[in-house]
């Protein structure tokens, strides 16, 4: 560990600025940068020129790099010409907020409670990205320079599907060059376990909605005359799995690749108490593909799941209708070596074969993504878990994601750089949920892991 | 028809002051007495003002009936011994006006074009309760009194929900005390076939939410661990029906009671165009129980229906969650003989027993009511159907309503009565919507029917 003095330096940088670091992150958590939303739209400006500006107070060249949606920035230090090249990417969007009045203080108001800082976005993702923007600075600042070439490439299209970061890659691609690619976005495997991801599932996301008649009618009156698409769009979704809770979709299962015998011993070695799991889910009980355990459902296993119901009288009370036409967003997370563009058609065909003529099918395509499945033997690994336990103190695990990221298989074509999944956060950080939260703990932790990788790179 | 010249009489009189009438019918018109507005309490308050004074001035002894919302009018001819007894009930206050600008004239300026009087109120049901007091007092002009024993119940909440007309009822139990109750708020079958409504369907209205994990989760990280709420909804929903579109709760159709011979074979009679009913809804086909044509379903069976879907995400594009709840709106009409109770209780029944231990449910009981069937064979009815022909001028039909009156079943428990439903306005007077119309010539048949049935009881 040639750079080690120097990685000391730059980790004593970060701990004795902690406190300003997290005033700081607080006021980029103001920004209700939620992208889904177009009234919004402001916010997420906002949001990008704040993380320009950080970026630039950090030591680095910075600039906002527009596009036909939310902006990107990219941001780099003074090439070191024969170093590894890494290029940071995060993202400065975040989930809408869900049901504002649930969070314990506003979902755009941070607060700390119990060692944790709780806010949207505060894992997803600006807290875990802020880490980099630090670590960058604490070697700016105290050595002077990076130890290896560092890009940032931080979007605000993630939680839509990075439309254009796609474009953004391509046009930038001499600057965004690199051997591998950083990702703080995902969790650690839990509390006191930090873990490298490996994997990432893929995602089809499609709305499906059902019209009947051309306006809601009485349904008294007209009752028993006309097939209601609230009951014919639950017959459909019903359709969707068997009594093994397979998913009923022929040909689904067909590339899906089986976890290696060392990836299933290490997942096994893993501990993971059900009942706790539960608890913390709320849910009464397990349920789930059968042949399979938890673990291996949510790692390699594909699924589907409703996100979402909508149509007909939604509000308070009886309304006595027939619903005009009643919608389910539905999402499909696959494994490898599963392909979005498949098994997103062979869902349109049964979903079309399945509606009856007695109401028609409109179905929209909201976003989609292929799996990913990382090297596991390459230099950047090695130095990545070497990070973790100078970060953490603790010898970090190889775990999979259940979540998607569309980036990766993005990034691999493009740049031919494989990822790097270090996530600081935990999995229960209620993600896309109410009261998303940060431990300060992790957050501080996390910084130092990434001032250490890029000494060990 | 030993009263044949005085109903002639009568029936005179409405004729030679037929012009007279309207314009009386135009200043009730104009009061806006919209019970579900309190800006409008003082407008409902001078429609019942103008109701009691016009039935004082038709002969009646007349007074205003406090209740804790808008009052009843009472009004009572001198009583006749040993005559049938009649309650007439009726209702002055009216629906809002929606969308003002849309309307030909004002809402509450009551004009005539082609024929029809176009007005909110003038067929629910001013217009119409209107034709039952001119009746009144054609016979006690050239009578000196009614051949029965008459008493108006007119209410002020009925577009509310009628909820102080059973404490009115009871309260006044022995002055309302009657043999038939005469209803003028439904419509005859269409244009020249007037009608007997002699059914109303009931009515079960559930809201029925299932609740997975605590919070909302991402759908990738957690998606095939726990029971999604949206796809066990679904697959509850879908469970309501079988392959022949029947109802599949165990005893739900055991009570009920088919068409009579009579009723059938006067159903098949009359005109329904198919097409033209599916162009007017909109749908691409029609969809329903087996065994059973259109107009029979919407009449004689009963049917469940989805009336609103919610939960998890409802906006705009993309978000990936589990839901932690999913909730559907179900309504289910009932035909004689099924009790709302019963049913609602069998319902209940299916709804814990299909859905898994893996989620919890809970259901809301929102309003329900029983339905009703008159008694096809009675003296009242036989009256009633040929008082239609003397003033329409053509035999009418026995038809049934899809929609639910609640009060018919609560005016046969208190009083005993059978319900008569004479309707006078069209199934299309756009009846809580824009441009409410009565035709002049439904209006003036109304009349003469009215007149002719106190004569013929």
């Amino acid at each position: 560990m040639s750079n080690g003095p120097a990685i000391e330096k730059a980790i004593d940088y970060l701990n004795q600025h902690k406190a300003r670091f997290r005033e700081e992150l607080f006021d980029f958590l103001r920004i209700a940068s939620i992208s889904a939303q177009s009234d919004h739209a402001p916010d997420v400006r906002r949001a990008a020129a704040w993380t320009r500006d950080r970026c630039a107070a950090a030591g680095l060249q910075s600039e906002i790099i527009e596009t036909d949606g939310h902006p990107c920035v990219i941001a780099k230090a003074e090439p070191v010409p024969g170093r590894p090249r890494v290029m940071v990417y995060g993202h400065y969007d975040v989930q809408p907020e869900g049901e504002r009045h649930l969070w314990h203080s506003g979902p755009f108001d941070p607060i700390v409670q119990d060692g944790k800082m709780i806010c949207r976005g505060t894992a997803d993702d600006k807290g875990q990205l802020f880490c980099a923007i630090l670590a960058a600075e604490a070697w700016m600042k105290t050595a002077g320079a990076l130890p290896v070439n560092v890009v940032f490439c931080l979007e605000g299209e993630e939680e839509i599907g990075s439309i254009h970061l796609k474009d953004v890659v391509e046009k930038h691609k001499e600057r965004l060059a690199c051997d591998y690619v950083l990702i703080h976005d995902t969790a650690q495997f839990g509390v006191d376990q930090p873990a490298v991801t490996v994997a990432t599932k893929g995602l089809v996301y499609r709305e499906v909605i059902i019209t009947g008649p051309k306006k809601d009618l009485h349904s008294g009156v007209f009752g028993g005359t006309v097939a209601n698409p609230g009951n014919e769009l639950a017959k459909l979704i019903a359709s969707f799995h068997d009594a093994e809770a397979k998913v009923s979709i022929p040909g689904f299962y067909e590339r899906v690749k089986e976890m290696t015998a060392e990836e299933l011993s290490m997942m096994n070695g893993l501990p993971y108490d059900e009942a706790a799991f539960l608890e913390d889910l709320g849910s009464p009980k397990i349920h789930g593909e059968r042949g399979y355990g938890s673990m291996q459902r949510r790692w390699a296993r594909p699924t589907l799941d409703v996100n979402g119901l909508f149509g007909g009288y939604m509000k308070e009370g009886a309304s006595t209708i027939i619903p005009s036409f009643c919608g389910a967003k539905v999402s499909i997370r696959l494994v490898p070596d599963q392909r979005a563009d498949e098994i997103g058609r062979l869902f349109e065909e049964v979903v079309r074969a399945r509606v009856p003529d007695t109401v028609t099918v409109e179905i929209k395509d909201l976003t989609g993504c292929d799996p990913y499945l990382a090297d596991t033997s390459s230099e950047g690994l090695r130095a990545a878990r070497e990070a973790l336990k100078i970060g953490f103190g603790k010898e970090p695990v190889l775990i999979r994601e259940g979540g998607s990221l569309p980036i990766l298989p993005m990034f691999k074509s493009i740049l031919g750089a494989d990822s790097l999944m270090l996530g600081y956060s935990q999995p229960n950080c209620n993600l896309h949920s109410l009261n998303e939260f940060l431990h300060i703990r992790d957050f501080e932790a996390g910084m130092r892991s990434t001032a250490a990788f890029f000494g060990l790179l």
